[in-house]
């Protein structure tokens, strides 16, 4: 077990559970044929799901269990009434050992919750915090974002924390050498913004082994635009900005059909325009990819000795399949290892032997 | 002049003065044919932009000052050594009652630090707000948001303020009959959010007599969506979605755009479209005037006894009128009187006569 890999599914999590968390366990093996999984959940739903997809069963152990957190619970409610749901049982198998990695699409708040009562946070690691890669101008790049709703307000101390861990992210998932680290602020000069973000910038300008290069404040439209591959903020920004990126990439493209729509020219144009639509589909396949939301699915709840990944509530099968590719992944590479390393050369504890025994046990 | 429409203009701000205010004066006066024109800056450069344009002469008066503030200078320094430029002669004209609102495309800082002290705070109001419309998915339909970046850190009072500020903006410039007011959080349920935005709830909640509706919580995917008319916020969070906003706007049209120079077949796939892109042109035109970003210039500096705008400092002569508009549209609904009679109306302060003198004064 300790070095398979083994991902824990909470079944009953999200929209469309379980039938996308079975889906995306299906999809997912193909990418890492390696992986078991672990699923919690309504035997009765979840055990006729299986047996749709070939082979499956015989890399899924199902745990039984009739209890489930809902979109509702509130966070405190799930963790003292919620031991037996799904979620929790999920959880749970990551700090038993049983699984390396936990992916639910279920209650944000409530998975925080649990994961954070239940996992612990990494030793020289404050706060845990959430994070995902975004979309940027340039191809096969991703900017990480964090925290992205886990801490509403942050000191310093945290924002230097969140850094360490979002480097670790890109330098070991995105691949990117020296991934340039920036605090998200209202302008880039050293005198804006309130004293959160002046004290980080104060921090991560004078600290030595930084998995990155940190590059000063950043602005909004630094995001997209492929200049920065961390970008640290506290959990209330975080969330409202992921939000609002998502908001407006809706409402781009609801203009545009809104356009298609509106005029019988435009229904004309557009018939007239099928011909090179067809014959440019590869690349319009490609760009959908690109922008498609399900190939960003999957935020990582960071910092805690146990691995977490949030999937989207409302995706589907193939989203969710990409939630367990970021589980895999954060898995494969050792991500806690390595930032209990980048920790330790830091001089922020000595924390490597503990985390890894807390992560294995 | 009390009757007229006065428009005091710095010439000399923004990175394409002074061409774009003149002929953004040029623009605007297609609208507002009544409107007179106050320019400051220099004499030797703008004279012959405006000879340019057939009877601008006749309506301009034209403020000789070789004096300028730059995108580099700090508001302070701006404050205490631009006493003859051409930002802070341009907004003295409106203390002194020569105009009715400023209009400049000059440095952010300096352009509030200067409002705020030549123009002072509305009485029943503790600090300006910088607010504009945002498109949203209903046609026809803008969302105020507020604070932009004129102020890092808020207190709950200061968000009740902007949506009082907002709503009578929603209401009379936009022509919304009772605006939605949310306050942009983490989540819409009430135990969402930090110390600020829980009193503001609980201010706003309590609140007679608003000019609007008060709603509750809203996200970041709501300012797009239509589905609220006034987004109050602090001025950190508020700039940085902004930019993310705008950013993400841009990385789509890039993106589309790399898809189209990518691939051959995009490009032939382009070609074999253009007959349907003719003929869906006048869409295709709509669609573009309701994405421009030209459309929506013009922020508003709300909260001060003189109307202030701020134009962005890239746009070019249709998006310089465009901020004369908002600047004009202001005076003509005479702003600052409806929030001095909605204050009055909530019980703050006894305003509307104080106020409405120093506006002519």
């Amino acid at each position: 077990m300790q070095n398979g890999l083994v991902i824990s599914l909470d079944g009953m999590g999200g929209d469309h559970a379980p039938h996308v968390v079975v889906e995306g366990a299906h999809l997912a093996r193909q990418k890492y044929p390696q992986a078991t999984f672990l699923i919690f959940g309504d035997e009765n739903k979840i055990k006729p799901l299986i047996k749709k997809y070939p082979g499956l069963e015989s890399v899924v152990a199902l745990r039984h269990t009739p209890d489930r957190i809902t979109s509702e619970d509130k966070p405190s409610i799930a963790l003292r009434n919620g031991r037996n749901s799904s979620m929790r049982l999920a959880i749970d198998a990551v700090a038993k050992g049983e699984a390396q990695c936990v992916v639910s699409a279920g209650n944000t708040g409530a998975l925080m919750a649990m994961a954070k009562f239940v996992l612990k946070v990494l030793p020289g690691i404050t706060r845990p915090a959430i994070a995902t890669p975004l979309p940027t101008k340039v191809a096969g790049h991703g900017t990480v974002m964090l925290d992205l709703g886990a801490n509403v307000e942050c000191d310093p101390k945290n924002l230097l924390e969140f850094a360490i861990l979002g480097g670790v992210f890109s330098r070991e998932i995105l691949k990117i050498k020296e991934p340039r680290i920036g605090i998200l602020n209202i302008g880039s000069e050293s005198m804006k913004g309130h004293e959160v973000v002046k004290g980080a910038a104060e921090l991560l300008s004078t600290a030595t082994h930084l998995p990155g290069k940190y590059i000063g404040f950043v602005e909004g439209d630094d995001i997209g635009s492929g200049t920065v591959d961390v970008v640290v903020t506290d959990g209330f920004t975080g969330n409202i900005v992921l939000k609002s990126i998502e908001g407006t990439a809706k409402l781009m493209a609801s203009l545009v059909k809104q356009a298609f729509q509106g005029s019988w020219l435009m229904k004309l144009g557009f018939v007239l325009c099928l011909p090179g639509i067809i014959v440019a589909l590869p690349a319009f396949i490609a760009l959908r990819k690109r922008v498609d939301p399900r190939s960003y699915n999957g935020a990582s709840f960071m910092g805690l000795k146990g691995l977490c990944i949030k999937s989207h509530g409302g995706t589907d099968g193939v989203g969710f399949a990409n939630a367990i590719s970021v589980a895999a992944e954060m898995v494969l590479i050792k991500f806690n290892e390595k930032v209990a390393q980048e920790l330790e050369s830091m001089g922020i504890g000595s924390v490597q032997s503990e985390s890894s025994e807390e992560t294995a046990a």
